[in-house]
């Protein structure tokens, strides 16, 4: 689609706007313009106007690097999480996923990627620094390495348990989510891996 | 997920805009925030402001009803383009498809919308009266019927001619698309409607 062939440069500025968004395409772009002409004006302007606010109000919690609108996160400043257990999470919406199960009550540490060389991205380009002078600096008994149990998952994961080991700190624990069986699958549908795993990790049997 | 699981209220703001999208649910509307998030800060508000304008400065033709930033929309101005041919279509994108193909030099006229009772759109609620109202005033002599060939579409179309008709104005013409095999497909892949079609619609063979 050539620039000349819209009759507005409105329009035409929307749609390469949107077409720069992630799996959105020209086509996907203008289907979603011309959705929002035909809709409400106010609709329109409250979409536009909360793109900008959301960019210009949200920064960076200065202790675990998740989004916050102030220096530091409503979660690192909450006295009633345990402060002892961090929770390494790869970004912002694995927070929200640890967060909805409930079952977990510390704070985190969002280390904004993962190791994976083929993408370029090394120990020194995601948060480890931050969380091994985090754990220095005291106060932490468990840190739970939440990452996803892919090959770069599995890469971060080891470097930074070599990271925290070589501090010596006493008493300081890193653990790592569980594998196994997703709950609610057929056991026939299972991967192999997945259910090898969930063998050699198998627990005692408790009501 | 519920609105406390956001940290940040204005990221809960973005993703509940951004969610009213067609096809965006919220984990799309997350992505998509986040996305922004971690672009530059020019780029997020560039696409708020680009909607923003958009919908504050964007009308409809008062003539063809496309899209248009003027009273009348830059097509209905050329001076160079054929005023005796009206392409109706059923939206603004159907504008620019046919625009694109480089073979239609006349006006156009947006029904935005066809006619489905199975929607609750009848004649009225379409720019039908209007195109009449256009054909009654005289100056036109071929109106192309450019809709889907659909149920809708002939239905739509059935209408329109019938309208027109009832004129009595002489020498106007009322066509329609041909129908027929796809340019570049294969016919085993042609269904047999569209292949009836085109066999009861061919047409002398031309070097």
């Amino acid at each position: 689609m050539m620039e000349q062939e819209f009759s507005s440069t409105l329009l035409e500025n929307a749609v390469t706007e949107l077409s720069r968004l992630p799996g959105v395409g020209r086509k996907t772009a203008l289907r979603l313009a011309l959705y929002m002409l035909r809709r409400d004006e106010r609709e329109a302007v409250a979409l536009g106007q909360s793109i900008i606010d959301m960019r210009r109000g949200i920064r960076y919690c200065r202790v675990c690097h998740n989004i916050s609108e102030t220096e530091v996160c409503p979660l690192c400043s909450d006295n009633r999480r345990d402060r002892s257990t961090v929770c390494v999470v790869e970004n912002v919406k694995d927070v929200l996923s640890v967060e909805r199960t409930g079952r977990f009550t510390g704070l985190y540490h969002v280390l904004g990627g993962i190791i994976s060389p083929i993408d370029g991205i090394g120990p020194d380009n995601i948060e480890i620094a931050s969380l091994v002078e985090r754990v220095r600096a005291g106060g932490i008994k468990e840190v739970i390495l939440a990452l996803s149990p892919t090959m770069e998952g599995d890469t971060t994961n080891y470097y930074i348990f070599r990271k925290l080991s070589a501090l010596e700190i006493p008493g300081l624990s890193v653990t790592r989510l569980a594998r196994g069986v997703a709950v609610g699958n057929e056991l026939e549908y299972t991967d192999e891996l997945t259910l090898g795993r969930s063998i050699l990790d198998r627990r005692p049997f408790e009501n």
